[in-house]
C-alpha cells in the first residue's frame, strides 16, 4: 500500500505526474487506480465539471483550446478530458484537434487528457468519469469533459458534469430535429460555433423554437434555469468570454437553487449502475468467450435450436452458479 | 401450456391476431411471449430483415410507406416495426408519421407496429428483436424495423437486420460528420430522401467523398459490397423501385458472398449479450430500488464516503450473495 499512500497523496498534492500516472492506472483498468480513486475521492467536489457535447466537426476542441485560455486568464486551473469514441481510420483528424491545444501543453495550470474508444463504450466512459474525478482531486478548478455526441449513446460520459454544453454549428439540421423530437436531451448551454457562418441567425432561430416548444426549464426537470444560445467563432477567440460568464451564471443558478447538491446525488448513483453494469457486462463477455457450455450454448442459437433469450437465461443461471462455487456454501 | 401452443400454431399460420398477441406479450414482458418467441424460433430465418436508421425528419416513415407498396406490388408480405425512443412530447409527430402508413392498414398483406421506449433503450431493443422475429416466423417476406438513430445507441435495435439502410436528407450535416469521423458505422445502403432539395447533389457529392475515405468494402468489414447511395422522393413515390431493387441486389450479394450466415450469427450473439444485459441491468436497478443495504451505500457515496467503483464493487458481491441465497446451499 505504500507506493499508492504515496501516489495519492502527490496527486492531492496537484503533482500533474502523479495525476497522469493516475489516469493511466484507471485506464488500464488496473487495481491500483481503483485503489487510487477510493482513497482521494473523499477529497473531490471541488472543482466545476462542465460536459461539452455535439457532433464531430463543430470544432469542440478548438473552443475548448480558447475556452482554456479564459479561464486561465482568470487565474482558475484547468483540467481537459476529450473522450473520443472513433474508428481507426479518424486519428488523423483527433491528432488535430489535439495540435489546437498544443499552446497550453507548458503550462503547468493545463492538464490535457485524451481517452479513447476500444470498443467497449461502457468501459471507456467508466475510466473517464474516473479520470475526471483524479482531476476533481488534484485541485483542479475547473474540469472541461469533451466527448462527441449525436444522440443518447455518450449521455453517461458527461454524466458526471454539473453544467452540459452543446456545440452546433449551422449546418447541424440532423442535431436540431434530434432536440426536436426529444431523441438528444436539452443542455444547459448551447453554442452556435463558427457564428461567421451565414445561415448563423436562422440555426439560432431553429434552436429557440426547439427550446419554445418544451416544458419551461427543461434542463434539469425543476431547475427555472432558461437555456442561453452564445454563438462563437473559437478559431478566432470570439464569443469565449461570453461562454465563461454563462458557465459562471449557470453554475451560481444551481447553487442557489439547489440542483447542484440534487444533481450531483443523481450523477453519482448514475456512476454506480453504470460501473456495476459495464463489470457485468464484462463478466458475461468472458464466460461468452472462455466457458466451453456457454460456446455449445451460442452454437445452438446459430443453427435456430434455441432462441436469444432462453440462451440469455441459461448463460445467466451458469453465471450464477459459478459465483456461488466461488463465494463458497451459502448460508442454509 | 394449451393455449400457448394454439397461439404459436396460429401464429406460424401466418393468423395476424396471433402476431398481434404475440408481439403485445413480449412487449409487456410476459412470460407467455418469451416462451412463444422459443417455440417458434426454429422457424425463422426466412425473412428478409431490413434495418432503416437515421436523423429524425428525414422521412423514414413516409419511405417506409412508399417501399411497402412496392414491396406489395411485388407480391411479396410485409411486418413494419417502428422503434420510437422519444420523451413524450414528440408523440403528435409521431403520430402524424404513423398516419403516412395508413394506406396499408386493411391490406392483411402488411402487419404494422410500433414499439416506444419507456426509458430504458436496453430493454426496448430487447422487445422489438423479439418481435421482429415473431414476424419472420409468421411468415413475413420482408421485415422492416425502423429507428430513429444519429448515432451508436441505436445501432442494437437494428442488429438484427440483414440489411442496414441509412436515411439522410440535404442538410444531413451532422450525419455526414458523425460517418467521417467513424462516429456512425457504414451502412449497406445510403439513401438521401428528399431529393427535390437544391443541395442535394452536394449531400450525395459529400457522402461519396465520405465512402472513399473507407476501407474498401467498409460495410461488413470482409464484405466485397460497394454502398449505394439511392436518391428518393418517398412522398411522391420516386426513387423506391431503385431502393428495392438495391435491397434484392444486397441479399443477393452476401448470399453468395456467404456473409449473410456469417451477419445472422453475430447478430443472434449479440442478441443473445444484448438480452442477458439488459436483464442484468434490471435486477441491478430493482436491487438499488429495493435493497435497504444498497440504498444505505448509495447514501455513503453522495457524502463522499465510498467512491462509486467501491459501491458498484460491493452491490454486485452483494447481488451474488443473494442469488446463492435463492439457488441454495452451493456444492462444497
Amino acid at each position: 500500500m505504500a507506493p499508492d499512500r504515496t501516489l495519492s497523496q502527490r496527486l492531492l498534492d496537484g503533482d500533474r505526474r502523479a495525476l497522469a500516472r493516475g489516469i493511466s492506472l484507471v485506464e488500464s483498468d488496473h487495481p491500483d487506480g481503483w485503489a487510487l480513486v477510493s482513497e482521494v475521492f473523499p477529497h473531490t467536489g471541488r472543482a466545476a465539471v462542465v460536459g461539452f457535447t455535439g457532433p464531430p466537426g463543430v470544432g469542440k476542441s478548438t473552443l475548448l483550446g480558447t475556452l482554456t485560455r479564459a479561464e486561465r486568464a482568470r487565474g482558475r486551473t484547468v483540467g481537459v478530458l476529450s473522450v473520443d469514441p472513433s474508428s481507426p481510420f479518424t486519428q488523423g483528424a483527433l491528432l488535430g484537434d489535439r495540435i489546437r491545444l498544443t499552446e497550453h501543453f507548458l503550462d503547468p495550470g493545463v492538464f490535457i487528457r485524451s481517452m479513447a474508444n476500444r470498443g467497449a463504450l461502457g468501459g471507456l466512459s467508466e475510466a473517464a468519469l474516473q479520470a475526471a474525478l483524479l482531476m476533481d482531486a488534484a485541485g483542479r478548478d475547473v474540469v472541461f469533459v469533451e466527448t462527441v455526441g449525436v444522440g443518447q449513446a455518450e449521455v453517461d460520459v458527461i454524466d458526471h458534469a454539473d453544467t452540459i454544453v452543446l456545440v452546433l454549428m449551422p449546418g447541424s439540421g440532423d442535431s436540431i430535429q434530434a432536440l426536436k423530437a426529444g431523441v438528444m436531451e436539452i443542455p444547459d448551454i448551447i453554442v452556435v460555433n463558427k457564428a461567421d457562418h451565414p445561415l448563423t441567425d436562422t440555426m439560432v432561430r431553429e434552436i429557440r423554437g426547439v427550446l419554445s416548444l418544451g416544458p419551461a426549464g427543461a434542463a434539469g426537470g425543476t431547475s427555472s434555469w432558461r437555456v442561453p444560445i452564445v454563438k462563437t467563432q473559437a478559431a478566432h477567440g470570439l464569443g469565449t468570454d461570453e461562454l465563461v460568464e454563462q458557465l459562471e451564471r449557470h453554475r451560481e443558478h444551481i447553487a442557489a437553487e439547489g440542483t447542484l447538491v440534487e444533481r450531483r446525488r443523481r450523477n453519482l448513483m448514475n456512476e454506480v449502475v453504470a460501473i456495476a453494469t459495464a463489470r457485468m457486462r464484462r463478466t458475461l463477455e468472458a464466460s461468452i468467450r472462455e466457458d466451453a457450455e456457454v460456446q455449445t450454448l451460442l452454437a445452438e442459437v446459430a443453427e435456430r435450436r434455441i432462441d436469444p433469450a432462453t440462451a440469455a437465461t441459461r448463460i445467466l443461471a451458469r453465471g450464477a452458479e459459478r459465483v456461488a462455487d466461488e463465494s463458497g456454501p451459502a448460508p442454509g
